[in-house]
């Protein structure tokens, strides 16, 4: 894509009400815009890094767990909230119908989901069955000043598993855990991200999180180098040890960390209250065991600049960059053309700035918006038949040769 | 993908206060669930098929129109609607937030986009500018009786163009009537579609619609056969002639129609409001001119089925079916399941019913499923080595060799 023909632009400067680093980078690459606290659009290159998050995930669900792709709408009756006993959470918006009808908009998909897989299940043949769905959620936050971490709209996955029994649950959630992992090291936070012991709230005795180390994080967690898990604030306030190997609090290493995904054994929780049941061999009827799988979407693009970015600017790891390379024309407009068409004939997804601007200014907003290979064409480079290529996350540029560049390029993106 | 697997069912029967075709059959096929009046869940097979529709549109906006895509939130604060004078259009759904604030669910985004493009528009350089989502939208619809045509949630593609002048604006309006028409050809009712004449609203004479005609649709249209362009109700009932080539109400041809999109050229209706101008060559600030289009992805779905399905279930067009390929095991499993193989490693989009059903039972599913090809594998194929194929639109069934069926196949989808 041609810079000169984005329509969003680059600022220096944020508001400063906007605290967030995630926020305040995000806003000034132009990856997204603020329409009111909590709630962001995506511009082209902020959906560009949404939409490769979505396919890794959505990889994942369908490969890894072969589950299965819906999607539920965002405007719920009330009164299945009344069944469950959840019509009294506070971060539920509340809408009426014109026609008559209480609504919320939905901050999860449990009063949908189990309802919509009863009109299909029936037998024990049927289970185990996992569906997910990547969908926009409304959470009433009082507080929204986490820029894209904690959204009152925002963009999840949320994953939904049927069992026969706790056992198919288990075996289950444990290859979950293991899925998840590799979905954050997918997204390039993988090294810095830990299951966490997490309260079950009040049906299961303990839930997880992951969560990605990070000093700006909002949660406390507590790690065990024994165990590689860790544990969370609530948790080792009650325990004050750790809950798998009994190691005193003392010797456990205090981390903030952000959460990036969470996972619940709901059990019966749900399925009771709407008669979710089916049929085992013996032709009676028990209730569906039922675990649920979160990733917050747009949380994680915001956990991403947290973690990785550094004094100038966002770092995208390689499989979530907006695009792989940055092609920066520094005066030298007619060889950057050519490479930049070799580029889109091999089919390489990059960003051309071609923009009348001063080689500093382009090489300022290069590393602000963070696209991991950035490619200079300029006369001193051309003096050499060459490009300097660097990689963000590097200090040291590279000289390579043009007609070795697409090889270059290939092998490192 | 395995039907055995598909957690959705087909029905024989579905409710009787559903009356619309298009949901009656999605509902029997299990592509979608009715969550309430006017809200459906897309299943498996239903998302499919609006993943492809979203596909095709995306690539007319991309790559005909050069449209930038974002995507902006549900959730709009009521005060741009007081900018606009639209707070108190009836179809808006209306909410809290927690904080303190009003807000209403996006039925339209103009609202949003203004505001958005007003912090990166500065120069005429700067225009023209398409900007393009696809994203849910809210509209509190008194009656939602017409399944997913007119849904109270519904996915839609809106666009927006940005223009320095009217000239600018109508060429670019030109240029949208014409992608639209080849996206309804692409999406497979191109041939039944037709550029209407509408009523412009308080800022323009004339909006456009593009009308589907189908005898269960909503609207009235009349045809011009000369003009090759239709004329809705309300235009008609002023003008009682064709305002093009001033032919006689009478010699028009009446038409039941459903509206498969419309574009409106909004010059500065929104503009001004919001005070979105730029700076002209001679550095003087002006309103920028706007367009806005839209296409109802859901809706589109649902005009599909009623104007293409029969007697016996859906026929889906090539482009948008959620499979390419039935394959039906008739007692052949063996047999099948190497064809399954074979199809998948060439990448071919296959369903494939390995359930055990009976023979009978599987042929009525698959014409109710309304996939282009169907693919019968059994006894009787395999004593002459061959598969039956059978396109849903056509009568005839064919025996295709088992060593030529990949080929017959990739020449036919």
């Amino acid at each position: 894509m041609r810079q000169s023909i984005l329509f969003t632009k680059t600022k220096k400067e944020v508001e400063k009400n906007e605290v967030s680093q995630n926020a305040r980078l995000l806003l000034r690459g132009g990856y997204i815009n603020k329409e009111m606290a909590g709630v962001y659009s995506f511009l082209p290159l902020g959906l560009r890094v949404i939409r490769k998050i979505e396919n890794v995930i959505r990889e994942e669900m369908k490969n890894s767990l072969g589950a299965q792709e819906i999607v539920m709408p965002a405007l719920h009756p009330l009164s299945n909230y009344k069944k469950t006993g959840r019509e009294k959470i506070d971060v539920l918006f509340h809408t009426k119908l014109n026609s008559g009808g209480d609504l919320v908009l939905g901050q999860s998909h449990e009063e949908i989901v189990v309802p919509l897989f009863k009109k299909f299940v029936s037998s024990y043949k049927d289970l185990p069955c996992g569906i997910f769905q990547i969908q926009t959620k409304f959470r009433n936050e009082l507080r929204a000043k986490s820029g894209i971490l904690r959204g009152r709209e925002f963009l999840m996955k949320d994953l939904y598993s049927f069992h026969e029994n706790e056992n198919s649950l288990h075996e289950y959630y444990e290859r979950v855990k293991e899925v998840y992992l590799r979905i954050y090291k997918r997204l390039g936070i993988g090294e810095k991200t830990y299951i966490t012991l997490a309260s079950g709230g009040t049906f299961s005795k303990y839930s997880h999180e992951f969560q990605t180390i990070t000093n700006s994080g909002e949660d406390d967690i507590y790690l065990c180098k024994d165990c590689k898990i860790a544990i969370n604030k609530e948790i080792i306030e009650t325990t004050k040890r750790c809950p798998k190997c009994k190691k005193d609090i003392s010797d456990l290493e205090e981390k903030k960390a952000i959460e990036v995904g969470n996972i619940f054994p709901l059990y019966t929780r749900f399925s009771k209250p709407f008669g979710l049941t089916y049929k085992d061999k013996e032709g009676k009827e028990n209730l569906v065991v039922m675990g649920c799988y979160g990733i917050g979407i747009s949380r994680v693009m915001g956990a991403v600049v947290e973690v990785l970015s550094d004094e100038r600017g966002i770092v995208w790891p390689k499989n979530i960059a907006p695009f792989s390379v940055h092609l920066l024309s520094l005066n030298a407009d007619k060889e950057a053309e050519k490479l930049y068409n070799l580029f889109l004939q091999e089919g390489i997804d990059i960003l051309f700035d071609d923009r009348e601007k001063r080689p500093g200014e382009k090489l300022i907003e290069s590393d602000l918006l963070g696209i991991p290979l950035r490619i200079v064409v300029s006369g001193k480079t051309l003096e050499k038949d060459s490009v300097e290529i660097k990689k963000r996350e590097k200090e040291e540029e590279e000289f390579v040769k043009i007609n070795e560049v697409i090889k270059y390029v290939q092998k490192n993106i």
